[in-house]
């Protein structure tokens, strides 16, 4: 551990007065989880880990460490995908213990809850008032609200609820230099000047820190019915899609979407899943129709749908959940892909995006390009299909090495992001930039918009005291630059 | 007209040269039109009002016009209602010819428009494919889509499918230094850093001019029920809000809200209407539910809402539509209202929006407020009560001189606002801030929300070129500045 300076010694003793000792963590055992990204991609090291208790206490820290110049990184559950959470020096702002909800206005549709709170808390706190807060993704048990903020989380609700900037009326956010901006408004139309709410969410920690929001509520489903479906290629996936949306409306809920591979490994690692279809399909898609009201109609509604389309030839087969416990079985086909494939060796992964229009071709051209480039290779392109969101996984060749595989992950990405980019997509669609995107980013983002997201930065945050090095460089003068190559372990990627 | 200076002659000159002449008018009567605000509350000066016919020539006309430091205010249709396209000096930029639909992708469920397209051929050529395009106001069939996306426009959809924010995916800007950003794309999940559409949807032609837009598209609705309500108050119309909102969900597209006085003089002013229930009552409630399927269930189920609520007391009477030309009827004594309240006198106009479980409290407050303040005024507060936002507006005692009435706007401007303020709630909900209520907003606007605003506005438009002195002043010393005060002439405010 380095000595800290003269200036740095000070800023600590002063949290410590302000914040009491108990929330100023110095002790290397103590910061050691903050340090560590998830997956063991990147090691940080920070001065202190601070715990304020309050928003007058974060804008007490931020302030006290822009008056000395020292960066600030915020973690919530530090859950993240791509290193935005790892600081390099300064002070780690843990926001775990603004977990309050404030309020909840049921006539309204809304609730204020503090940054720290559980995303789970949060959903539990909607459905104790009766109401559905959507957001949901893998790691709902110990992410929080104010990482899905900060990053404009997405996860397998989309298709009809939006990303978390739709599910957001009202910002509270500490500014760089410690001032509070009080946007904590929970109205439906308010034109009053720039869009300041959304331009913090989204933006990882690099221009201000959310300390809480103003949430918008839906109204619970009353009906649920759920498809898990089989078909020849993509292309017949999305032919069903189109032929659902239609009919269903927003009542089409999810659209997801894996490969037999994703299937086949998935069975293989979880001995109680229960192939849902008799044979094996190329493709397979969870459809799932929700209606607010009771309403007999739609379990009618969607079997004609896939009657009709296994006639035509669209689909091949398919199985309806009758009973909760069936819905739960077929999405937990889906839910537990994500995990098994570490069990598959190294996989070379990728968050991309592109007009739903494209999905289907984006997967096959991508697949082919892929395993041209490395015959042997298992593509695991799976997904929130209808909303042109695939998580494009490779898994390495068996039998191969492990480290040698995951050393070809940057010829990968310029595979598929160049795809990617040729269908006017996204390379991070859903997991933000971090640090890991972040030159992959300058290489596809309109130069135009880099720029101005520079301008941006370099406004609210002048000194680069905010999450520095992170989503954008702000250029060789900033304070705080470091190299995106910082990876500690290669197989940590796996 | 005063004499352009050698510089503006120059400019005029060069931009003659590239968009030809007919483009670039200088002639007094040519530029009429685009100086006068749509109800002539202001008139404006003009060097010039160009045309140019693409996104290019837009470029080149902003970046001669940045050179020599001369002044642009974009306009489309010019129905404004916040004196925000109003010139005063400089260029005035039409986007009038920039009104090609460049693209309808109806599988990614998007479409790609010009600026200048209107907000009627627009939802025409979604019809035309299949889908709705779902932003609908007064103005539709002349004001166009890039005042829509400038003002981030709402009107009577916004309920089920939000504000034209909500709407839109992907935009193409031209800045302030004539560089164009090409953010077209059509994506439902884009985490590649800042959110820089948003900052300019909504942002009235101030930090840079839109010249295309990629919008969302929905299913077109299959069914479609109508039902025009009485009740006692609006805390009656608030609890029917609050029985329908559960069981129907997002199938509740409308919810408008007119009071008696409302509802009178429509049926005074327009003989054709028909009065739809037997009685009078304090308060009316227009209700709409739609689904995306053909869904007789859908009538059935407001039915037995409005019979709940009328026996248990929430409402008073209800007819429903019976068909398409009934509905039309009901709907047409809501949309008439706006327009017949000229022939009432001098009208005092608020466009405000509170957290909807306040909405019936705020009309009765600022109701109780206003007629305290002069006896016989008569309140006409009405709007989109659903999403919060009412029109409070006030008509003038009878026999009271107009002018004299008039003169008290800023009385009732401080009487109304505060009230709004006190509940959290915004001034400006859905006609943007303009000139009008720029000053206003300097009095409302959180200090630190405009702090940010004219940071960001000093950022993204150094040289105060862009619609200046409009939404928020940048200080003193900007190069344009002029007084809220410029109005030609009190009555033109009725």
């Amino acid at each position: 551990m380095t000595v800290p300076s003269q200036a740095e010694a000070a800023l600590i003793e002063t949290l410590q007065e302000r914040l009491g000792k108990a929330h100023v963590l110095t002790a290397a055992s103590d910061m050691e989880s903050a340090l560590v990204e998830l997956r063991g991609l990147y090691r940080g090291t920070a001065l202190a880990v601070v715990r304020p208790g309050d928003t007058q206490q974060v804008a007490f820290t931020i302030a006290q460490c822009a008056k000395r110049g020292v960066p600030v990184v915020a973690q919530g559950g530090n859950t993240g995908l791509v290193g935005g959470g790892v600081p390099f020096g300064g002070v780690v702002l843990s926001l775990a213990r603004l977990n309050r909800v404030r309020e909840i206005d049921p006539l309204n549709g809304t609730m204020t809850v503090e940054a720290g709170c559980v995303l789970q808390s949060v959903q539990a706190a909607a459905a104790a008032a009766g109401y559905l807060f959507p957001l949901s993704l893998a790691s709902e048990g110990s992410c929080t609200i104010g990482g899905n903020l900060a990053t404009n989380a997405g996860g397998t609700a989309v298709l009809r609820y939006g990303n978390t900037r739709e599910l957001t009326l009202g910002l509270e956010v500490v500014l760089s230099d410690g001032r509070i901006w009080n946007g904590l408004k929970g109205l439906r139309k308010d034109n009053t000047g720039y869009d300041l709410r959304d331009l913090f969410i989204g933006s990882e920690g690099t221009l201000g820190i959310i300390t809480a929001a103003v949430l918008k509520l839906s109204p619970a489903p009353k009906t649920r019915v759920t498809a898990f479906v089989g078909c020849a290629s993509p292309g017949h996936a999305l032919a069903l899609f189109n032929n659902l949306r239609d009919p269903a409306g927003d009542q089409l809920t999810a659209f997801e979407y894996m490969p037999d591979f994703g299937l086949e490994i998935v069975l293989k690692h979880r001995p109680a899943s229960v192939r849902p279809l008799a044979e094996r399909y190329h493709s397979y898609a969870l459809v799932e129709l929700t209606s607010p009201r009771v309403d007999a109609d739609l379990r009618r509604t969607l079997e004609e749908i896939l009657a009709s389309a296994l006639e035509d030839g669209t689909i091949a087969d398919a199985v309806m959940g009758d009973s909760e416990a069936q819905s739960l079985a077929l999405w937990g086909l889906r839910e537990n892909l994500s995990e098994v494939q570490r069990l598959e060796g190294g996989s070379i992964k990728h968050d991309v995006a592109v007009p739903v229009s494209r999905v289907a071709e984006f997967i096959e051209i991508a697949t082919k390009a892929c395993e041209d480039a490395m015959p042997g290779v298992r593509v695991c392109a799976f997904g929130h299909f209808g909303d042109g969101n695939i998580h494009f996984n490779l898994s390495q060749p068996l039998g191969m090495d492990k480290d040698a595989y995951l050393s070809e992950w940057a010829r990968f990405n310029v595979i598929v992001h160049d795809i990617v980019n040729g269908m006017n997509g996204s390379i991070a669609a859903e997991h933000g930039i971090g640090l890991i995107k972040r030159d992959e980013l300058a290489r596809y983002k309109d130069p135009v918009a880099l720029d101005l997201m520079r301008a941006i930065k370099r406004t609210l945050d002048p000194g680069n005291l905010l999450n520095p090095g992170k989503v954008v460089e702000i250029g060789a003068d900033s304070p705080a630059t470091f190299p995106v190559e910082t990876r500690v372990t290669k197989t940590g990627l796996a």
